[in-house]
């Protein structure tokens, strides 16, 4: 590439980067916000998270637009070309991040006061563990950093665990509390939410190590998936 | 354009719609099978699907290969961009079906011969709409023909229907049947699973429709979302 060709590169870079930063920013927000809201029964902050996700999705589609503009204008390769892509999946990945956080926000509404259920003292924990996967994760992608990025993947068994464990803890209380069971089931489903953007999470951490490193990272270094069929 | 360029340009396009239709047929077969492998209880069916997924994941690279290819080779513009860009997100929606099919496959050996949920006699109705869905919104996208995709669109409703139904009679089976908890439990997130598969195929539809008409579907001819709370 030219010189001037390259500047531009790179501050269409610096700009793609910035927007997925915005995104991810905005998402783990989400997150944060969706379990306040839940532990809390705060119906309102449950409207405003479920209205702010159309920002997170315009920000997808400015990603899109930025990333085909880069490779169509400044015709990147290798190493440039894998982190354009790598930015435009990894914009596809946080809006589905988004997507979970503004679930987990709509069953709000359908999960009384009463807080009798162990699961809501189980649940910010471990979504606190799936919204710092996704902020180190996305610290690595900005970093180029491929070796953090393997370290967030083995993360992802903790979170696994806290879900095995909260789908057995579920059950048993559905089991015992007939009468609450519709209040445990979208319990379930937001545990399977949390569970799933923790998965996510290792999906981008995939996209950042090949981005970084031009080759698929190895199986062994994957998140254990040992969750799916719960 | 110059006429080669053209050419090649068309010759990648017909490679890219070949592609998509593969992932596409894929992974309407895995539906299908994920729900008789679920009605027979066939373990091994159910294996073969969750194997066969990888297939669906190397196509839907090779969508990306060729699409940012595509871009960054012959710099196509508007009508044409919007087609590569359409199919570069296709892809990916498709793989998330495939996955949801996989997921469906791995529940099977969870859940009994019983048979006697009446849900295992709803749910195989209800996954032959998400798949016909499905099909027909990638036969729009090969076709460029919007109109076909709003018509998709629209039976996201009976989907939801589906699911909202679902929803309230497994709860009440639960109820009445507690020794069965867990497997109603995954038959829930198996309706879960196919609510979502008709709602991407109507992010698909949304896709068809952008690509042929370069404006976004307007609101009311999108999928009612009346079940993501649920």
């Amino acid at each position: 590439m030219q010189e001037h060709t390259v500047k531009a590169f790179d501050e269409d870079i610096v700009k793609l980067r910035g927007l997925i930063s915005e995104m991810g920013g905005r998402a783990e927000a989400a997150i944060d916000h969706a379990m306040a809201a839940l532990t809390r029964h705060d119906l309102d902050a449950a409207s405003r998270i479920i209205a702010e996700d159309k920002r997170i999705d315009e920000l997808e589609a400015a990603v899109e637009k930025l990333a085909v503009q880069i490779i169509a204008l400044r015709a990147p390769l290798a190493d440039d070309l894998r982190e354009v892509v790598a930015a435009l999946k990894i914009a596809a990945v946080i809006e589905r991040i988004g997507d979970y956080a503004k679930n987990i926000a709509k069953r709000v509404p359908l999960i009384g006061r009463q807080h009798q259920i162990e699961a809501l003292s189980v649940l910010p924990a471990m979504a606190q563990l799936a919204s710092d996967m996704l902020h180190d994760v996305l610290d690595a992608f900005a970093a180029r950093d491929w070796e953090a990025a393997i370290e967030v993947n083995k993360r992802d068994r903790a979170v696994d665990d806290f879900y095995n464990s909260l789908f057995r803890t579920l059950l048993t209380f559905m089991m015992e509390n007939p009468a609450t069971i519709g209040e445990a089931a979208h319990l379930l489903f937001i545990a399977k939410n949390l569970e799933r953007i923790g998965d996510h999470a290792t999906n981008v951490a995939e996209m950042v190590y090949f981005a970084a490193k031009g080759v698929h990272m190895a199986e062994r270094e994957r998140g254990d998936d040992v969750t799916e069929a719960q």
